[in-house]
């Protein structure tokens, strides 16, 4: 199958948050998504940028992307952060995730990062099963914590 | 107490690397740092930085630390991620390590930064409850994942 993946344009950042919506539905959180194409476009362009975006066309038609961005380990050193990766429903099973996740990876190779490292739902046994046939491993051990923009808030307001 | 919590000087990332080590002895990970203190000065210090690093002094000692750094999610828009925080042994339980907390929760807000976040090891639970009592939350349903350097390159060699 004939798809090319590419660095995304500024002027299909509609289509990556249309993707954008579409993992957060598969990820049964339809309504968290509040960003714009607009902040993508000024975010992906940035200097530095805040994220790279490349994205997977087949027939013209955008059909995939993934979405990741540089973090540290006070272990290792330089890392690099796969935030998203999703390819259209119509379009699953054919190759294009791996084809994504294989771009993703063959950046992090060529900056020469120490780790590469995301996060996944525990019910998706199928990316589990895929990332675990990759060499990848899941950690159990540890947790991931947030404090969303209100909790940041609360803690400003109620410091003593 | 006085305790003085700013950012670290170049000549401080001898100590910061032993605090590094201290915690991945408390995680239980006591040979999993390789870093040196020579690559935590050159990625301090390179432009853009590749994270800040604040320290906790207590007559001229210094003795604790926070690291963090940029991230993106793709629902809110920037974020900021802790990836340590640590108080030496025998300083512990006075307040310093909330003190580094705030000063790491007041820089994320001085950017403007929609979230903060960063991982628990689950039987921490006194770090969870802190956690929780300044309105974090913790996922129970996500994982980290990571490949580490052999599995990269692993990776890259077998891809067809």
């Amino acid at each position: 199958m004939n798809v090319e993946i590419r660095p995304a344009k500024e002027n299909e950042m509609n289509d990556v948050l249309s993707l954008i919506k579409e993992l957060a539905i598969f990820e049964k959180e339809p309504n968290a998504v509040t960003l714009t194409s607009k902040d993508l476009i000024a975010h992906a362009f940035s200097s530095p940028p805040l994220f790279i975006c490349y994205v997977a066309i087949f027939k013209s038609v955008i059909v995939g992307m993934f979405l990741g961005y540089p973090r540290y380990s006070t272990w290792k050193g330089p890392t690099m952060h796969l935030e998203d990766l999703i390819v259209t429903k119509k379009m699953r099973n054919k190759g294009i995730g791996r084809a994504l996740f294989s771009s993703f990876i063959n950046f992090s190779y060529s900056k020469g990062v120490k780790r590469v490292e995301w996060a996944v739902l525990k019910w998706n046994t199928a990316a589990i099963k895929f990332y675990e046939s990759n060499g990848a491993k899941i950690y159990n051990d540890w947790q991931i914590v947030q404090m969303n923009e209100k909790a940041i808030h609360n803690f400003i307001l109620n410091k003593k």
